[in-house]
């Protein structure tokens, strides 16, 4: 759970990989128990248009712990000049499959479809990328719903690795909706993680560095490669790095490397935590979405 | 617009009174128009539950306001000991009633009704206070949607009186459903205005007083009377009272006074702007709910 080096002396590691690892074995044993129960298991779609490498990638992962964890999976590929229609018509027959818990419609989208008309499009009880605007709303409004799987991934790492939040100043940096924007409000609302002071910032901050050297957890969800300085955290802060960018390097095996929005050589030794990029805030997603799979096929069952 | 007097040199007051008369002015011009090309007149309606004072003052409030622009309004009045499934039956009702273009049910409901089953009961396109989950989530994703009336009348009030927010640090303090929550989601999304570093604060929050003297806007939404004292406050910043308590007060015709969460006196002359309590935010929400709910017609007759 920790690691030490001679560099980063008191600096320990959110390790997602490891974590992730663990939680899909607990889900596996949740499936397995559930199974044996006489439901059948759950099964996650996913649907997939157009020829994106990256959405490839990441569809692949979750096709692929689905396997892990004992749900069913359906990948649903379409090429990239599909109409929004037809797509439309894919949606609402997922959500009127019984044989379907939950499923997710990779974004991006080719640009002629209309990204909200998809997302709200999907049956909220079908919704375990946490998108669409009720789950919003529950999660603003501290209600129960399906919470965006970046978000519930870091909340659910504070919580295993034992970070106290109560009463601390987190920053968050970025307002997306599917990662700021819910990060900060899960942060802020009463709860075990939360209860922080939040401060959320954005593209118009001013004096950026200055918002972020008073957090004592800060969460980068930027993605702009080495934004986050040393300058820029205090000593001793939890550090989480939500950015993923993929930066072109010859020398790399696929010719380009994951880059995190946090400069990780010069901010780790400062920290008392951080994630690192790969193998931190990634991996818990796909838990994330694999627990609101979980969550939905026994709330279906539950007639909720 | 402003007003200064000897003690307060450079404070210009955020005087919600006047501004409010005039957009009813301007709302009731509208409505004339809207009735002239043949619609009907928009129409409110408000569902009252029990006898609390404070509850009455505010539906009356609300009826009145609807007659001064023109609207229709309906006064549903049940008594305390009305039943969860009578008081359902009641919005689904109101919710199919082609007449009806929003309606509000008066928080707090006697004990033994869940507020949240009847606030998820109302139609979100007739949610003219904008409580349901799926007006929320809009907020929240920055879609269009009914806001809140108290987030939404202090956005107007911010931009009636010009009152720059680009890039500015905002901090609110309070976290409720219906305005801390929203308005730091309002004050941090894109927007004029709008695009201010969000700092949300509460009762869990470590050493108020330093977040609070790093605002250049202060919201104060708590409902604790003079709680912001002058030592809180930066010199310059615009300062926005949501409090309305009743402190008892036998020198007063009714028996009480309103107080808000401002230390008015010790405070306001350390402001550029700030708001009276009362005579501030709060007639700014009635103008609100009354601006949702000719919004609420103007959709419906357009077929959203």
């Amino acid at each position: 759970m920790s690691t030490t080096t001679s560099e980063q002396m008191d600096t320990r590691i959110l390790d997602g990989k490891a974590l992730s690892r663990r939680i899909k074995d607990e889900i596996a044993v949740e499936v397995a128990a559930w199974v044996d129960k006489g439901h059948r298991k759950p099964h996650l779609a996913a649907v997939l248009i157009g020829e994106d490498g990256a959405s490839r990638t990441y569809v692949d992962h979750k096709v692929k712990s689905c396997a892990q964890v004992g749900f069913e999976s359906t990948l649903v590929e379409r090429p990239a000049d599909i109409s929004q229609e037809a797509l439309l018509d894919i949606v609402h027959g997922l959500n009127e499959n019984p044989q379907i818990d939950g499923f997710i419609v990779q974004l991006p989208l080719p640009a002629h479809i209309d990204d909200q008309a998809i997302t709200e499009a999907v049956s909220a009880k079908k919704d375990v990328d946490g998108f669409h605007p009720s789950n919003m709303g529950n999660l603003a409004l501290g209600l129960p719903g399906f919470v965006p799987a970046t978000p519930a991934g870091i909340m659910t790492m504070l919580e295993r690795f034992g970070i106290e939040t109560e009463g601390k100043h987190a920053v968050v940096v970025g307002r997306s909706s599917i990662v700021g924007t819910p990060m900060s409000l899960l942060l802020s609302r009463a709860g075990t993680p939360g209860n922080c002071t939040v401060t959320l910032c954005h593209s118009r901050t001013q004096d950026l560095a200055a918002h972020c050297r008073r957090a004592d957890i800060l969460v980068a969800a930027v993605g702009r490669p080495g934004m986050i300085t040393a300058d820029m955290v205090k000593d001793g802060a939890v550090v989480v790095d939500v950015g993923i960018t993929r930066v072109e390097d010859s020398t790399a095996k696929r010719g380009f490397r994951l880059k995190g929005d946090v400069a990780y050589a010069e901010v780790a030794p400062k920290c008392s935590w951080i994630t690192p990029v790969p193998g931190g805030v990634g991996p818990m997603t796909i838990v994330s979405l694999l627990r609101n799979t979980l969550d939905a096929a026994q709330r279906a069952a539950a007639g909720h």
